[in-house]
């Protein structure tokens, strides 16, 4: 099968690999219908992050269930399928918390390469939604964004508690802070303040539901927020970056007594405790549990009440998929669609 | 007026000064019926905190209304109040929402020195709250107690979300950790673990209601806790220290999705942001918003339901502040209550 392998830095392949096979009985294999290129897949991408060996990318994803194995027991073949890019056996005590991005079995899906035409899926039963009945062509890019970056952005939505009377700033423009901005506006926040510097960003940050645009960013941003907050801060400040600048701007955003859900992968970040202790801020990030939020997100998206898969403006086939990381390196696409 | 005056480090001396008047038409004066000394006031008295110019100390009260100014409407002369480290309004957005300690006008009342003779309480309708009638004098360490280490002891459980069915581990066993173990058992914790190495200490954490005691600390006390709580970590943890080692031994005793409630005053502490992410705990702490809880906990007291001055195991004159000091340095005294 075809697949996306990163080599080094700027270096990503898409090259002939073994189609992958059950390896545990809890396994499914799906056909993958579409994938795409992360925010944090650029991490590696522009040398951030070490590349190490040679390794398969990607770890969003939705598709057809191929096989599954002999345990697999609510998951059947044909079915169309969202999942996260953690497995969760999701019946632990963490999962039942809520928490499956850190069930005690979790596993790493991205590990196998999402970017690809096949993809095994650990804990199926655990992991996998499937959708009512075989989606529209039309809903598959939706879909596809509630397999991370709307899960993600929800997730920060909820950690920072947005809701109605509140007002929530989101740090952030990429597709994890446009979704949630998108969630925000789901989960009822009266006003939604979105930090960005980019016209077409902006635009869809607007028909997502944000109320404010601020430009400015770093102290100039939060002098922003506070100005439009009556001196207070924002109740709800969701950060989608995940660097230090990104994270005390968020923090320092947020009034006393507010949360701050962080959902960008933290790079280099050290929070300075004595300002922390006198912001007095709620706290809550990580890897989002997707699996949480994927019955209520696949609902939304069947019935076409929220459109997530605009933050697509890109599609290429898989095999095309270097062009995709360099557009969105470049900042020339918010998000890349593969398919396979 | 006498009133215990920091010159230097392990320098505090109780000299004679001019008793407070009325500043603000907001303010009452007090006559203090008794004070006591702070963990946070050994960090300038051991030198880990600038001492600057000598200055008065203590920031824990109870007292006599003494004299009020033309604005003060709920609090009268002869009453016996309770008050907090800080003055708030109690009417602005962040104290409504239950940050007083955050109020818009908050001030800083150790900044007057409550170590003396005679108190001026700024904001005093909103800071101090009258007992229902003067308490007996077994009852004024209780009191005093609820001032500061009482209140910030419940507020860490409270950020903790310790209640029902959760298991609390409480990381600290000075007066506010001994304390935030009381509160965890009066919100209905399940089980209470106390970390402490100190035989005096695990004493009384056992008769407030801890359940279990660690000795161990740093990483082998996180082991402890894990082992303790099926490899998971607690549910809720609250953190009384203030050090980069208390704070990671929190984070790590807490299991995904469980929460940190931090309140000993950050000193020398940053938060790894990659550690921080892929914990996936919820975190809150600061100076504790006392006001929140003095209705509920003088309740509480003089209904005797709970004993929070048995953390009192000094007394000293006022003028003898220098012992009570240097005696909490020297872990001699949990805590040293000062009866001008």
């Amino acid at each position: 099968m075809r697949q996306a392998v990163i080599y080094a830095p700027g270096d990503v392949r898409v090259e002939e690999r073994a189609k992958p096979t059950i390896l545990h009985p809890t396994d499914a294999i799906i056909r993958v219908s579409a994938a795409c290129v992360c925010g944090s897949d650029l991490w590696p991408y522009r040398g951030a992050e070490p590349v190490g060996d040679p390794h398969p990318m990607g770890h969003e994803y939705v598709g057809i269930v191929e096989e599954i194995g002999s345990d697999v027991r609510t998951i059947t073949p044909g079915q169309f399928v969202v999942g996260s890019f953690f497995a969760s056996d999701n019946t632990c005590e963490i999962c039942q918390a809520g928490y499956q991005s850190r069930c005690v079995n979790a596993e790493n899906v991205g590990a196998n390469g999402a970017q690809a035409e096949y993809l095994r899926v650990p804990l199926a039963d655990g992991t996998l939604v499937a959708t009512p009945e075989l989606p529209s062509e039309d809903l598959i890019p939706s879909l596809l964004a509630a397999s991370d970056v709307l899960g993600t952005g929800w997730f920060g939505a909820v950690a920072a508690e947005a809701g109605p009377g509140k007002t929530v700033a989101v740090v952030g423009d990429g597709a994890v802070g446009l979704l949630a901005v998108l969630a925000a506006k789901q989960l009822g926040a009266e006003r939604i303040i979105a930090m960005s510097r980019h016209e077409s960003r902006q635009k869809l940050a607007l028909e997502f539901g944000a109320t404010d645009i601020v430009t400015e960013r770093g102290d100039e941003g939060v002098a922003k927020i506070k100005a439009l907050t009556g001196g207070l801060g924002a109740h709800s400040v969701i950060e989608a970056v995940g660097t230090q600048e990104s994270m005390m701007q968020a923090i320092r955003s947020t009034r006393p007594g507010g949360h701050v859900g962080y959902v960008g992968v933290a790079h280099g970040v050290e929070l300075p405790g004595t300002e922390l202790f006198f912001a007095e801020v709620h706290l809550l990030g990580g890897p989002a549990p997707v699996r949480r939020f994927l019955p209520e997100l696949i609902d939304l998206i069947v019935k076409r009440e929220i459109e997530p898969g605009k933050v697509f403006d890109l599609e290429l086939p898989l095999d095309e998929a270097a062009e995709g990381y360099r557009a969105m390196d470049e900042r020339r696409a918010i998000k890349a669609l593969l398919r396979p």
